[in-house]
């Protein structure tokens, strides 16, 4: 993912598009709080290479919250509790609210009790399971995340029908030296944008990207957009995605199957989407230091692994992520140009100035 | 893997296999007790298809406990713990014995606190993993268990060295009136065993199994034994199999990398095997007939959905072996003859009789 490869970039300072975008969440309703948060999150992402789940998606989740499927000013609620496992209502806030909430929780009651589980429900799309994991490895504990996707997309194994998500999760676990390690993953073999991305571009797709609506393999993008992606890991996949779907949403009674509403082209359907997250202090199970000792070890031993031709290093999860992320927020995040247009449209509605050298041509590198 | 089909068989009551392994278990020095467990995980194993990890395994147990790599009368123990938190040390017990003896301890402390975290070392290959997590459900609580594998297979992504294992994990949660849905998978896109097999009968496999030692595809059986097995789902697979290695073994100081010893090839070498459990109480996060009615629905709404060509049913994780089970528990359970008579043998050096009829080729069906 930290690879993208755009055709004209601007570059922008975080902290500046940080304050940019928190701006427009203000605008439309959120606390200064919230609207942080939010902003923070997909900003982080643009910054670790994860564009998909960053600030290109404001305008919908701004237009959502115009149109009522997502609630600018709700609060989060703990409406159950026993220890450490407690249940999140989101209220329909954003996701990224919600789940900030409940990662809050989980890393106190993960304090108290040595570890945590938070199940959430009444919530969005959350953005990249990452963001939350990396709290919890940033709290020297190991996280987990789970969440069920916000449209369904793929078969069950040997059907044809789109009845599950691709749903992504996210473990987490910090290092001494080295950043934490991060796998965020959805349970397809790739996201449905980049069927789309052939689509448009008139590309042939990989045959082990989708299967078209009888179910076949396909490497034609128009008629694997309107199949179903296939499972990362064929018929493992299937499983680990309907188990996702189990622990995140089915849990605490969130949508699942014919509740799941399409995040994109329904604005004013409210999601009740679900997310599970487990968390494990460290300190609980060993000695901190000795555990990020035992990491950095690890990986190390895992990058010294002789290479297959062709091959230049070795890369644990989260580490291609993480140096986009140190680059991005040192030297500027590279951001299409076009992104930043449809961003500088969008503040002219809400009354968000953008600076006029982000959008102007001449700024194009 | 409910579905083996094999040359020759013998069909044996569930009961009386379960006393004869039990017997030789006995034999060797273990706990009425504990030997009823090993026996039971295994037996379990073979009813529900899994042979892999059933009976045709007591010769290797056997030989490592007569040899010192396992130790048949250990008794696993808390060393640490934080409210529903715990580490075991198994000191070297039997995997089924010390995940079985953490599996009691999760089920309580999930009763007492919602969830419960149990993070297991000195232990040894566990077996499988739905045999954990099937009691977490059959507790009314979602189940999770994940553990690094007994030995070094497969490479980190772009590289040739086996560093990692196919760390296997499960994910068990129960339904209203039907079985548990169980995922229950390997982190390779086949066992290794499968490549072996298929270099004794000389067959080409398909070209996603594995690696040769250059790390190029290879539909040679051969090569692929003296190369690494493929991740299921690619780079992917490849990042789940890391985070398994560290939640189960690297968090809690287990063998890693190269203190991973070979299972089978050397019997006298303590293995140090890392788990991790983490069960979550159903009813601290909601009513539990009206989740397990939520499951029954997503699994009939998944089976629903309309076929590719030439599928004649669509089953959810766990269902063909909960099939397999129910029958092989109420006929019989079917045996490779080679595997009863290799096992009588054994018998017959540990003083354990077996019925002349399991072994007569007479018997043969």
């Amino acid at each position: 993912m930290a690879d993208y490869k755009f055709n004209r970039t601007v570059r922008l300072d975080y902290h500046e598009v940080l304050a940019w975008q928190t701006e427009m969440y203000v605008a439309v309703g959120m606390s200064p709080t919230d609207a942080n948060t939010s902003a923070h999150h997909l900003v982080i992402a643009d910054a670790r290479g994860v564009y998909s789940h960053g600030i290109m998606r404001t305008p919908t989740y701004i237009e959502k919250m115009r149109l009522g499927g997502l609630n600018p000013t709700a609060r989060p609620e703990i409406i159950r509790g026993k220890g450490p496992t407690i249940v999140v209502d989101g209220h329909n806030a954003m996701g990224q609210v919600a789940a900030s909430f409940g990662t809050e929780k989980a890393i106190e009651l993960a304090r108290e009790f040595g570890s945590s589980t938070v199940s959430i429900t009444g919530s969005n799309h959350l953005g990249t399971c990452a963001y939350y994991t990396e709290q919890a490895a940033a709290a020297d504990m190991v996280g987990f995340c789970w969440t069920i996707n916000a449209n369904n997309i793929m078969a069950p194994w040997g059907g044809i029908d789109a009845r599950l998500g691709n749903n992504p999760f996210g473990i987490s676990a910090p290092c001494l030296t080295r950043p934490p390690v991060t796998l965020d993953m959805a349970t397809s073999v790739v996201a449905r944008g980049k069927i789309a991305m052939a689509m448009k571009t008139g590309t042939q797709i990989p045959s082990n990207w989708a299967l078209d609506k009888f179910g076949n393999p396909t490497t034609d993008p128009e008629a694997a957009f309107h199949g179903t992606v296939q499972p990362s890991g064929e018929y493992k996949g299937y499983g680990l995605t309907f188990m996702n779907a189990i622990v995140s949403a089915i849990l605490n009674g969130s949508a699942f199957g014919e509740d799941v509403g399409d995040f994109f082209e329904n604005p004013t359907q409210v999601q009740n989407t679900g997310h599970l997250l487990q968390f494990i202090d460290i300190s609980a199970i060993d000695d901190v230091t000795a555990f990020k000792q035992r990491m950095d070890n690890a990986v190390t031993y895992l990058k010294a692994a002789n290479r297959r031709e062709g091959v230049d290093e070795i890369f644990v999860p989260g580490e291609m992520e993480a140096r986009s992320f140190a680059r991005q927020t040192e030297q500027g995040i590279d951001y299409p140009l076009e992104v930043i247009q449809e961003l500088a449209q969008l503040g002219t509605t809400l009354g968000v100035s953008t600076r006029p050298e982000w959008t102007a041509e001449v700024a194009v590198r």
